[in-house]
């Protein structure tokens, strides 16, 4: 049924899924832990070996041939060494070595999570025919990556895309990472919510102060709902807007969990752009929702190791264990 | 002597510089005019055919090959026309067709002034050997261009590295461009020299109120002129660092009138970049003054037109008049 098997692992802040994937893009086999993430980095790799245990409990795990990791960043491709701004006990962790070591020697390849939600968006997804593209991941962190002439632009190190982490305003609030007014200090789903409690509003009887709570209180009126995505389309549109006017981009693509608030935030992001996308060869401009959704990540470290996966695969690195 | 000759055109806000290169470099002849900015477009073209009638006034002239244009932006490279922001009676006028019909005929190329002076920093300058390269002009605008994987990145329009343009201040001062808190809009000579005047620095006996007379302030100490250099560079600081983290580049070069500033500039730039540029990745980026001087935008339009200038000429057109 299926030449090729490849294991992919998409590891963020919040959760660490695995799932064994066909050569057509098919996830057939799904694990899925959440991430310890403010443990020490050992911790966490018990975590990321618990998900490929459950894979390897699968029968179809005998004819897997390589695993893809798409992990939060910064990574450095070149050294396989990951250290997610969300998980402080990973700073160089040689991760790509210890995947290996767990499957048994297996090839392991690594990119950037922003630039493998961009393999998938262009193999799969939205930005499928661009040949010039922003993708970004909008949820705990906001991630991104760039097709530039048609191939993916990684980067020496495959970090290019990193649009969380440009400030869109540089007197603004501490961000993480060490800067200012980062978009993802303005944007990320914790940070919407931040603002709406700020400002006053409060969870239902349910106590959820998600993201995704706000949302549904956007979509119900409540202003101060509604102004917490607004300051956060601006955020992203500011971003957009200085990767188009820096690099020349036909369409950005938002994904992850923030953008599933729909038009709560997509009708003011659409808005914020016509104020920040001004000049003449960035106006027309196109914004689309993610099509390969809360799986992205996944299909995009398929991407990454997958034969016929995506020809312009990131820079990245092999090892046996 | 000189195999090939081409005319070079580098046209800004403030003034309109010819000259006729050779195939090495270097500029045989001079002709330069202030720019009637906001006089109507047939005025600024007049300016431009004295320019060119300067030139052909060079017994030199019966050996030009082509006409190279290097132009404020934003410019249409696949349509041949130019709308400068500083130069409001050009919107999408068809300059590199003008140009043709004034020099009777030449082969007119049209870059963008960033790209030009980019080609020139990465085929004589400071960017010389680097594979990653983000390269500006800090001059009544701010320009720039980029080199990505060895090649200059010009985007589909020719307008690629417009990073005058980006907002790094998202509620900041309304921009001429349309948006708010653009690195232009902050960091200019006008708006350093605006902002060193609202604060109450005062020119001294001959009325100069250049950013050039506040940067011999800063140099002698007065700290109302120190504070409004700091602020061009931290604005400086925030695009060079989310330029770096949305490509990877491996220098910032930096030219034009506001960079001969020295130290007054630099010192408080490198300072700033530390504070923007924290992830691992782009903490490595080095800051260079440009070699090629004010005569980049010259270069690098002869560049564009030179045979032996720069493999990978930007986009452009090529037109008989």
């Amino acid at each position: 049924m299926h030449s090729h098997l490849v294991a992919a692992l998409d590891i963020g802040g919040t959760k660490i899924a695995g799932a064994l994937v066909g050569d057509d893009g098919e996830i057939l086999v799904r694990v899925q832990r959440p991430t310890p993430a403010r443990e020490d980095g050992e911790t966490v790799m018990r975590a990321v070996e618990d998900v490929l245990a459950g894979l390897a409990a699968s029968p179809l795990w005998a004819g897997v041939t390589a695993v893809g990791i798409g992990s939060a960043g910064p990574v450095d491709a070149s050294a396989g060494t990951v250290s997610p701004v969300n998980v402080p006990g990973w700073r160089r962790y040689p991760l790509v070595e210890r995947v290996g070591a767990a499957t048994g020697g297996l090839p392991v390849r690594l990119v950037g999570d922003g630039v493998a939600m961009t393999a998938a968006e262009h193999w799969q997804g939205a930005a499928r025919g661009y040949d010039n593209a922003l993708c970004m991941v909008v949820s705990t962190g906001v991630g991104g990556g760039l097709v530039l002439g048609g191939r993916l632009h990684t980067g020496p190190t495959g970090n290019a895309g990193h649009i969380g982490h440009i400030s869109v305003d540089l007197d603004g609030d501490p961000c993480p990472c060490g800067s200012r007014g980062c978009v993802e200090r303005i944007a990320s789903g914790p940070n919407i919510a931040r603002r709406a409690l700020q400002n006053g509003w409060r969870p239902g009887p349910d106590g959820d102060t998600t993201a995704a709570a706000v949302a549904a209180a956007a979509r119900a009126g409540h202003p101060v709902a509604v102004a917490s995505f607004e300051r956060a389309a601006q955020a992203l549109a500011a971003g957009i807007a200085a990767t188009a006017t820096l690099v020349e981009i036909g369409i950005a693509v938002i994904g992850g969990g923030v953008a599933g608030a729909g038009d709560v935030l997509f009708t003011p992001l659409r808005r914020a752009l016509r104020d920040y996308a001004t000049l003449s060869f960035v106006q027309r401009l196109t914004v689309a929702p993610a099509v390969t959704g809360t799986d992205a990540g996944l299909l995009g470290a398929a991407a990454a190791v997958s034969p016929r996966g995506h020809d312009e695969a990131p820079t990245a690195v092999s090892l046996s264990g």
